[in-house]
């Protein structure tokens, strides 16, 4: 598998990976995950392929939380995460790693924002504790089935 | 949900989750996830329940690798992992840290043993290139449904 077919594998992980498995890094520089909303997931947000196909070759990822998280507070501290997508029943696995950042751009929670996240937000997109967190990776690894792969996503 | 709860509601999750993503931290700091095959899920690993049973207060997890994986390169320098298991779709999820020994015990590597695994390990399960790690956490937390819970392993 070379670098583009792997690329292609890993974008296609992602488009139904039933979630994306957040790692950070604690105070305690221990790793924490949890599971969040894979936006990428095509069935789960039709709406937003088209916001994320022209960054398709970057592999970016984003992500909707809670300001007052755990995870903020830990990425504000140290940004190095890694996100798994996972189709464990094909044993396919692919990890993408790099710095996260916190986005703060209104109009970029306001692309992202679903219909029903007022539950989770009540102000709606701008409400001060949604927080917006952007992955552009630096480097991906992973299991195919058959084989395992690794690149960096600048190449 | 009070810890008890909390407990049941863990060893509930490993039952049944499809994998258990491990994540451990590399010499560049960094967090590295993949998924693992889940020894504590029934229905997969039916021959394992009566061996983990004894230990299910201390919610261990046993996992098998290749001694030349690079994950065993990582946790002979830092024995700081995760693991995380899931249900994504109920939104089920509970994570689980300490520090992960190897365990060098042929009688273990023996009892986790499964047809097949000749396919990764010819020599048996004495094979130098297979490596069981143990993992008794220290401490889990998670998300399950509703909302969040979070124990000392040994309370």
């Amino acid at each position: 598998m070379d670098t583009q077919q792997a690329r292609r594998f890993v974008l296609g992980l992602m488009d139904v990976s039933p979630a994306a498995y957040l790692t950070t890094i604690g105070p305690d520089r221990r790793p924490y995950t949890r599971a969040m909303l894979n936006l990428r997931n095509r069935k789960q947000y039709p709406r937003l392929v088209e916001l994320f196909a022209p960054h398709n070759e970057a592999l970016l990822i984003y992500f909707t939380t809670n300001t007052s998280s755990g995870k903020v507070q830990q990425v504000r501290a140290n940004p190095a995460v890694c996100v798994y997508y996972c189709e464990p029943e094909k044993f396919h696995g692919a990890m993408l790693g790099g710095d996260v950042e916190i986005v703060d751009d209104a109009k970029v929670r306001e692309s992202l924002w679903q219909d029903g996240w007022e539950m989770y937000y009540p102000g709606g997109p701008n409400d001060p504790d949604h927080t917006v967190l952007r992955l552009a990776p630096a480097f991906a690894q992973g299991w195919h089935g058959e084989g395992s792969f690794e690149f960096r996503v600048s190449e």
